[in-house]
């Protein structure tokens, strides 16, 4: 397994591009991408859990139903959500027009918004975005894509790998955005991934809902889901690999694994340019028989994220946050290891030197360690990052 | 029912002083109070929900079965949490030196302790600070004990009420803290309540932990909660009313009434004095099954609170919030009222004038109304403050 170039334009069979079609207020911003498959591609899903969704959500959980897709077209910058019968009929437009000019089967083709909430999509600059960027699709167009689908993001987000499946050379790349309402169960969050492996439907499905439990959905930010938020995972078969028809075996594990790979480190990606963000925060929780919970609780505490923010040894914010996750454990028994150094051991602070540990907090990433020793527990790791006057700052600002 | 000066120390019979031993850092600042009925009085306690408990709750918690008190001491700076067995000798060892210097028995002391986790107690300072306390005793020290309580709290929170009961002048007094790590089923908070009506404590309980439910359990900062929160009420009966031996009945309602008001108060000064907040903000959700849970989402939102600081009328991220609160409700019927303006309506958004709503956004009060319009729904307020970068700051400031 090893990194290519590309993003989601690095696998065989796919072209993108991304353009400026106007949504975006700031000006010289790409706003409006495209994702094609050159031939017919199975696909697979993952959306918000949020009851508030928006039409392309809507529009793409009923037409991801057929297994098979010819196109995505999606737009930053407007969220074309809560906007009541004009939402989707937009919605439905988008996916047309992109039809129409393609030469492709509407019901093949998904929709994705992110961006404002309530405000109607002004459809003749997405119209004349799409057939720009249509008429500029091509093999290398991933970075324009990737960059076309940014909000709040510092830096567009995307990553390829490349490895042997059956005898073939098959690669997965893709693409994501943040990077406020960030929580597990999906948030602002779009994801593209793309394939050239041969994957059936229901395994594709399968494989990309198991990655996204940790990957994706193991990220948060503010704890914010949003009504927008999914994961489309494309796969074309232009590889020529023996088509994958099992989620088991050896065959099955390998694509399973670079999958996972691709959508953690887009994860990451996420959770590193959080609105505001100074440092990516790895929180792992072991040995509890409610590792996730207590992780999540930990990892969307604002006292906490502010005394990383802070560089703050402060532990005991740590330990009041996984004491009202709802989840039972001994607060006796409980270890945290901060960046490296244990804090708390027994019931009791440990002994370290504070400025120490404070140091080692200022790294771009860092750890906290949260062991409870139960017996029979599990483990979990939540991405989160640190909460800062940027946050504050940009969403106060981003007005509607 | 009218309002009187004199905070905790308000109602007769009750003795109370506030002074500084040197547990907080900052110069001239108290950090020490005693609460003294001059004779053994009725005690209820309403303590933290989270499972890492501090020794004082622990403590408190047992000896409240009793249902006498003597005496509460307090000490503000540092909160004696997750200090291991030290911590509960501590803790005992505030009580006992108490119980020595009043004359009373140590099982009749309560102990409270506010600010930074793990670290050890100066007990050498407590004892001085106690001592010179108790020789400092006395009917309008109501505003020391208020101030000595506060930790990163930018004002004493104090209120009492004058009315009549059973033919008798009775008063009901109360000071509180703040102002992180609040959250409904309590925080970093402390409220000590005290009232000369006589009041069974079976009674007192029962009044005490409904008054709590809707008032210091509905108030939110940063959704943390903490491992040192409780609300105490005292009663020593020297107003001379008859015995209150019921929960219902015309007496007990006129009761009711009044600690509920004055719990509210303190409540309402607590969110309105949340760390770096501008605004207080009134929450209420209306018609749904799931009130109290929606609007308890809605007030922690950080996208929601960040929007509310910078005076944007994001009604989406509201719509949002709601909707991962894990209530089910029908966005197309939900209604949406914000500082007085219908902004959401049916499904779409409403027409309103923005710079107008966010004109009124700039009020010192505000308030967010989320209608479900569900038949036979219920009415929840939840009171919280916006998210802005005085919250950042003290809080990665703050350091242990």
């Amino acid at each position: 397994m090893k990194e290519v170039q590309g993003g989601i334009a690095a696998p065989a069979g796919f072209k993108t591009a991304g353009v400026r079609c106007g949504v975006k207020q700031a000006e010289g911003r790409k706003d409006l991408a495209l994702i094609v498959p050159e031939t017919e591609a199975a696909i697979a899903g993952v959306f918000t859990s949020n009851i508030v969704k928006a039409p392309c959500v809507v529009l793409n959980q009923e037409r991801i139903k057929s297994g098979k897709a010819r196109a995505i077209v999606v737009n930053a910058g407007n969220a074309n959500a809560c906007n009541g019968k004009r939402g989707m009929e937009d919605a439905r437009k988008m996916a047309s027009i992109t039809a129409g000019v393609l030469g492709v089967p509407e019901s093949m083709v998904l929709v994705a918004s992110t961006g404002v909430i309530g405000k109607y999509l002004p459809m003749d600059r997405i119209e004349a975005g799409i057939r720009e960027a249509a008429s500029g699709l091509h093999a290398g167009g991933g970075g324009d894509a990737a960059q076309a689908i940014m909000t709040t993001d510092t830096f567009p987000k995307e990553t390829a790998l490349e490895f042997e499946l059956g005898g073939a050379k098959v690669r997965i790349g893709g693409m994501a955005k943040g990077s406020g309402m960030i929580a597990p169960d999906m948030a602002t969050m779009l994801a593209f991934i793309a394939t050239d492996a041969a994957v059936d439907r229901l395994v594709l499905q399968g494989m990309l809902s198991r990655a996204v439990k940790t990957t994706f959905n193991a990220i948060t930010v503010d704890g914010d889901t949003s009504t927008n938020d999914m994961c489309l995972l494309l796969a074309n078969g232009a590889a020529g690999n023996p088509l994958l028809t099992d989620e088991t075996g050896a065959e099955a594990e390998k694509f399973r694994q670079a999958l996972h790979e691709v959508c953690l480190r887009l994860a990451k990606e996420i959770a590193r340019d959080g609105e505001g963000a100074t440092k990516l925060v790895e929180v792992t929780v072991r040995n509890s028989h409610g590792a996730a919970q207590i992780a999540k609780t930990i990892a969307n505490s604002p006292l906490v994220k502010t005394a990383l923010f802070g560089n703050d040894p402060n532990w005991g914010r740590i330990l009041a946050a996984a004491g009202r996750s709802g989840v039972t454990f001994d607060p006796e028994g409980v270890e945290i290891t901060l960046a490296g150094t244990v804090v708390y051991s027994r019931g009791a602070p440990a002994e370290f030197d504070p400025s120490a540990v404070s140091d080692g907090m200022k790294a771009k990433e860092l750890s906290i360690v949260f062991d409870c020793k139960e017996t029979g527990g599990e483990t979990a790791t939540v991405y989160t990052c640190d909460f800062s006057y940027g946050y504050v700052k940009i969403n106060a600002d981003y007005h509607t």
